[in-house]
């Protein structure tokens, strides 16, 4: 028997076909092309849930449930995504018309949510039980595992560790918030931190970039040139980064801390400053509970990979 | 069959027996007398146990376990407590200990956990499956319920959600770290403050309390009798408190918050101030998952009734 997981993202849906041991068969793509009524979409990742099974030589009647994963506020007790801005979906009952289309058992999660399940039961975290997913992008996403299982609070809607402070009345956050996680340590901010650099800095080699064109790795490659003033964003953005690692080890003692998004490309050379600050700064200091602090294995197939195993 | 709860605290032992519906049949309670041999402490847990067991008219061969809420860092796993300073206890293995003399299983907890774990089986969150307590008192305890069992993360370590930050770099924490949510809204913080705008106001009726005598009460008298400065300070720190909340509901969204400790004894004046805040500032706003904001009911039981539900 297999399961299908269904990774709905804004730039694509991506089926794949996993057997018992999460092992992927197949997998599946096509563009969601999300400016259309949401039953055309969801037709679509009917279709292609169709074309996965195909490609692995399998029928759905060999099929034990289908996962979805998608962006957005997701209602896993109905299986109704609640809202999905990018999509433009609202109160869209999913699972009810995949389940009509299949007659099969249809779960949804949140697509950060199922990553972290990925991660788990497939991924750099297999074999921990309590694992957090930092995904470092345009914001701060997370996904909470607790005992094995997806952790995400009253009406699905928790797990927005992005969204917890890091200074009181402090930068202005998407959420309307001011002062979050996020607004310092996502791949958004270090883009801004790199650009301040740059106007301060008319001497710093971050000017050879133009400021439109800076990313997540500028800053890095500079500090690795022996840049002073990109040493500094570097360092001032790990220590960011890690005063929110230090807040989830304080509120949640995970046995794993993974980290997603292209930052992480950064690996030891990010992970070891990261390490230092929880190490010197969570509860307990040394004796706390500190998780090991890895990079997520799984890139866009943990998606699929946890939605498989919802 | 009943169940015996321990809540060793720094100022007495109190025992309890305790029914299937988590009823209290009877109490017994003895001073801990802390400043002596670990065993010493732990014979009269076990000599409270016999007590209170023979104030309920049973034998011990009625009870199907013992629970032991403790302060500091407890391991559930291997029932030792594994350090509680006030008690001078460093590596105590408790449940062994009152395992061999009473032939039962013995659990064991962190005192703030079986406290949630409380009033979550019988006091003020009975029926709710995600809760969180937070106790304001010297610090801020907290205990998070998850599918309705304790959520204590590795080593028993997690749930230190006082150890979160407001400020990064803010004010200085006993835990070592600066700008903790309990370095701003504990009842030490209040007091604090309100000493802080004893010097700032001299024309404020705040000044009639010598610095000394200052409690968590002083501010709020002030407040309802008009006193601006006193205003001042209730509304900052119900910010403070808020700010925080607003963090739990973000990480976690509980379905239902529980606060603890004497500050709470300000209820429905202090609520609202909070509730405002959260739903204002939460990830959602409005339609986010605002939890349930209530006072906690069993107060010192807590402890005892959770401990015997562990």
């Amino acid at each position: 028997m297999f399961r299908v997981g269904i990774d709905l993202g804004g730039t694509n849906i991506a089926v794949g076909v996993v057997d018992e041991n999460n092992k992927m068969l197949a997998k599946h793509s096509v563009p969601p092309l999300a400016a259309r009524p949401w039953q055309q979409v969801a037709t679509d990742m009917g279709d292609a849930v169709a074309s996965a099974s195909a490609k692995a030589g399998l029928s759905m009647a060999d099929c034990l449930q289908i996962g979805v994963g998608a962006p957005g506020t997701c209602n896993s007790r109905t299986g109704v995504v609640s809202h999905a801005y990018n999509l433009g979906w609202d109160q869209v009952p999913i699972c009810q018309f995949l389940q009509d289309r299949f007659h099969l058992p249809v779960k949804l999660s949140n697509d950060a949510n199922c990553a972290a399940l990925g991660e788990a039961v497939a991924g750099a975290a297999m074999g921990y039980q309590d694992v957090v997913l930092i995904t470092l992008g345009t914001g701060i996403g997370s996904g909470i595992i607790i005992d094995g299982k997806i952790y995400a609070g009253m009406h699905s809607a928790g797990a927005e560790l992005g969204h917890t402070l890091l200074v009181l009345d402090g930068e202005a956050c998407t959420c309307g918030r001011r002062g979050c996680w996020e607004a310092y340590a996502s791949a958004t901010a270090l883009i801004r931190q790199t650009r301040q650099a740059q106007s301060a800095h008319p001497e710093s080699i971050l000017c050879q970039t133009p400021p439109e064109q800076v990313n997540g790795r500028t800053a890095f490659d500079a500090a690795k040139a022996g840049d002073q003033a990109a040493l500094a964003v570097v360092h001032t953005y790990a220590r960011y980064l890690a005063a929110g690692l230090t807040n989830v080890v304080n509120a949640l003692a995970p046995e794993m801390i993974l980290l997603g998004g292209g930052i992480c490309n950064q690996g030891e050379y990010l992970l070891s400053l990261l390490r230092d600050y929880v190490e010197k700064n969570c509860f307990g200091q040394k004796e706390g509970a500190i998780p090991e602090i890895r990079v997520a294995q799984l890139g866009n197939d943990a998606g699929i990979l946890g939605a498989a195993a919802l």
